[in-house]
């Protein structure tokens, strides 16, 4: 069986500026990166800002387990099938980073016949984005430790620094450091650490800016660390926020690629999903939204924390409506739900399905707790068996949604004709009401126990009083408005990875409480999270390579 | 007065495949990063390899002071005026390092009339290329840290570990640090720091590689520290080279921009020039003899370090025999070798020009000994006065060669006419008969002797015997053969960086040696190398940022 390389290497890609084209994209607003990629001209977005706005299809998927679900490929089939049945349809992707390339992970670029392409270029250096942001992040380190050294009349505590240094590798030795050691001319010493570039606020900033003016103000308003008083110290205060947006200023661009069928799809931003927001740039969205019909865009991890993310943080803050949802599962995935290990599921098994469906069935009515309409895509596998499929689909026709069997990673578009007839036919109708699931006006605690018990159907969220304290503070300094960004396992409803299905009376600890200024939310962590991956004992690395003719082998 | 950035701006500047046609690259072997840089695909690069080669011109200057000199100025208004008089003539220049930007010292596109373009993308991302051999530096460390954090098969010594991460930051905090702290889970707690990119052996790796081939063979060779009985282990050792050179693919191509007034500028790779040979990639240098009749080219620092390891390591190295050398100087830089305190350099002072303009003497006939014809170009400044230029000239006169007056910085193309026209008939003539200082099969502290005798005029070098037997070790583990690189202070011929002039009989301290096997050099450290520098009480970067146009500000 081929490859994903060799599947997206046997394909003729169109040049970018046909795709533009098609886009609706004018060639004088493509700044080109070689004859596959470009960024678009921000003159060009502030020209669109007033242009009709197309309908905004979020896909999302079940808890993930370790069989796969394949909401990429998902997004980029049924992209793919929309376009094909004559709906002009952009895509809306997250860019993958770069240090999970090296590790286990792979790319983030679909697979099969539903990618997005050149998949090597995108999975490495792409268009320099994530090391603009990285290099921003950094510079701002090197900001608060210049002014340490010089004399600190800000006051800055160097104990209470915050805020880490960032680097888009997978490098766990990097986590906790002492750093600025060697005596009086080599810097302060003081604790720091690295977080892979995804989890850098400068990463969600630039992806919820609206555009320049609103990324320096947000770049702004970063909080680096407070002084021994408690009076936190931004970004602006170090007056870093100007060269920080310098930096940024091409970034902001979004990045316009095709995907193997020759649909145009912008790649841009990708904020990590747990103690970020986890989905693409709101300029990419935006554009997407003034020059097609339809949208196609992703979130992270399941949608108890990508779409309610997404739509609690992304989509008010763009001023954005989204029209449907495609929750993505596969019978693997619900037979892990339903208890089979992970080496037992090539063996039919009926009941588990049933058992895992409630996983599934919980997803899809939470997500019309926010007005929107559901479709489910089943992501077929062949193991699957008929009987299967059908204890799916029965579950689905009990709560009213319909589930679709895709086969795009094999077929392209062909395999997600029926998935995108019924978006279609659902869109054309009109059902979406979209409501985010709390008001802005309710208190930070109070958004938080709304999500734990609408979306994780827990029993109650423990806030233990120094978080219930650092909460109202937050409100005095005038974040009591901004949405919650829960990080926690998306491997369960819950705090505990263990439990899957859908499991209900739990108990949400929440660990500690962050506040994004820049950003626009505060962070509470309900569990480990993890912001600077290692590598496994035998990392991708070692097998990646060049080969004769100079291109690059190993990346998956 | 204009500043560089509003001189830039007002330059139209030509489309980059206009540039290209008019260097003889034809459109399908570009790849286009917006429309004023390029890069230029590898198979062109191979495909022209037989193809006759342009003459060589270097630029070089004087021992450096406060007062400038204007090298990169000097070779662009050079290439620019020898381009007016009808020879096709490119420029070979070394990328500017993105830290520096935000510390004291600016960009490095040159200045005045004689800029390359577009200097904010040049100085800041570019194509990127720093950012890939961060990338590729830190994968490499994250590599090393994760065998030993794996059980270290390898017998890696956490103490004797010289590889050192990486970022492309003045960050003084980053030069000593303890990291991989926190316990058993979270690394294996050493010593590191960073160095800034520029510094990196990967980067002089990549200057100095003559195809993809080489350049993962050298990548392969680098030394990332010993076991505890001594053994070398190599970036091959840890399987890491091949997903190094896969970072570094696009990297190694070089960039095309373009001069204000029109001529087609290789920028690409730009080694530091104390721990590193400080001139621009081999594979630039060698595409744009390929292309021109005559390339200009820069090396770093004075003459005595970046001409001396242009001549010693990257011409042998690359198969390349130089016709020309240019020395640069300006009144006021020799009034300072003359003993003038910086404030008082407006004041005419013929004798201290007389008095200084002994480093001069000694640099144009240091280049001679190379075999090299030499003219000397003097930078004019406002405040020269004819007595003043006279000095200059007769002493040039004393020793048979020519300074000729230039004032491209305020002229362009026009202000070189005279410079143009010698090194153009020189050329025709072909005076050259290039020979390094040395034979690869001295011994390597004979080099070393050799370099401090005929360039520093040393007396005598001090190799302490603990430096010699790492010398020896050098040779015996097979690289013997390689030239020798000297860090030491640019600022004078000896090793104190006070002696101005044209000091004698002073001794050159080693301090230490190190083996870079993979750039194939061995660095002979000479008094104190900064390979982190740090932020000014002030820095650059609290005043850059974006106008209201969304263009960058306070670049210089």
């Amino acid at each position: 069986m081929a490859t994903d390389l060799e599947i997206a290497r046997a394909a003729t890609l169109q040049p970018i500026t046909a795709i533009a084209e098609k886009a609706g994209i004018p060639e004088e607003a493509l700044v080109p990166f070689g004859r596959h990629k470009a960024k678009i001209d921000l003159g060009f977005l502030r020209a669109q800002a007033e242009k009709p706005r197309g309908k905004l299809v979020l896909v999302t998927g079940i808890n993930p387990t370790a069989a796969g679900e394949g909401k990429t490929t998902t997004t980029i089939g049924l992209a793919d099938a929309l376009n094909a049945i004559g709906t002009r349809t952009m895509i809306c992707l997250r860019e993958p980073s770069l240090g999970p390339c090296f590790g286990v992970k792979g790319g983030a670029t679909g697979g099969g016949h539903a990618q997005v392409a050149p998949m090597e270029d995108i999975n490495l250096h792409f268009t320099g984005d994530f090391h603009a942001i990285t290099s921003a992040n950094n510079l701002l380190s090197a900001m608060i430790d210049n002014h340490l050294y010089w004399g600190n009349g800000l006051g800055l505590d160097p104990r209470r620094v915050t805020w880490r240094r960032a680097m888009d590798m997978n490098d766990r030795n990097l986590r906790n450091m002492v750093l600025g050691l060697g005596g009086a001319a080599q810097g302060m010493p003081r604790e720091d650490g690295f977080d892979i570039t995804v989890a850098s606020e400068v990463m969600a900033i630039l992806c919820l800016a609206r555009d320049l003016a609103d990324l320096q103000e947000r770049l702004g308003r970063i909080i680096v660390g407070q002084t021994r008083d408690g009076q936190s110290i931004t970004a602006r205060d170090l007056k870093a926020d100007g060269a920080m947006a310098a930096l940024l200023r091409d970034a902001l661009s979004p990045n316009l690629v095709q995907t193997l069928e020759g649909s145009p799809a912008l790649v841009h931003g990708g904020p990590f999903a747990n103690i970020a927001h986890g989905c693409n740039s709101v300029m990419a969205t935006t554009l997407g939204l003034s020059l097609a019909d339809v949208v196609v865009t992703e979130a992270g991890f399941g949608a108890d924390l990508g779409a309610e993310k997404f739509l609690d943080i992304k989509c008010p803050s763009a001023g954005l409506s989204p029209d449907l949802a495609v929750v993505v599962a596969t019978v693997r995935a619900l037979k892990m739900h339903g208890g089979v290990a992970k080496a037992a599921l090539g063996t039919e098994d009926v009941a588990a399905v049933e058992r895992g469906v409630v996983n599934l069935v919980r997803h899809v009515e939470n997500m019309r707790k926010f007005g929107l309409p559901v479709v489910v895509a089943l992501n077929k596998f062949t193991t699957d068996t008929a009987g299967e499929i059908d204890a799916v689909r029965h579950a689905m026709a009990r709560i009213g949604a319909e589930a679709f069997l895709c086969t795009h990673w094999g077929d392209g578009a062909a395999g997600a004709t029926e998935l995108a007839r019924a978006v279609r036919k659902l869109l054309d109708e009109g059902h979406a009401k979209f409501r985010p699931l709390y008001d802005s006006a309710l208190p930070l605690a109070d958004k938080l126990r709304t999500i734990a018990r609408e979306i994780y159907h827990a029993a109650e969220v423990q806030i233990p009083p120094a978080i219930a304290a650092r909460l109202k503070r937050f409100e005095e300094m005038g974040f009591g408005h901004v949405p919650v960004c829960v990080a926690k396992t998306p491997y369960s409803f819950s705090a505990d990875p263990a439990r899957l299905g859908a499991p209900e009376g739990h108990v949400l600890p929440v660990r500690e409480v962050r506040l994004s200024a820049g950003a626009g939310f505060v962070v509470a962590v309900c569990g480990d999270i993890m912001t600077m991956p290692g590598l496994p004992r035998r990392p991708a690395a070692e097998t990646i390579g060049l080969d004769a003719e100079g291109r690059i082998e190993g990346l998956f």
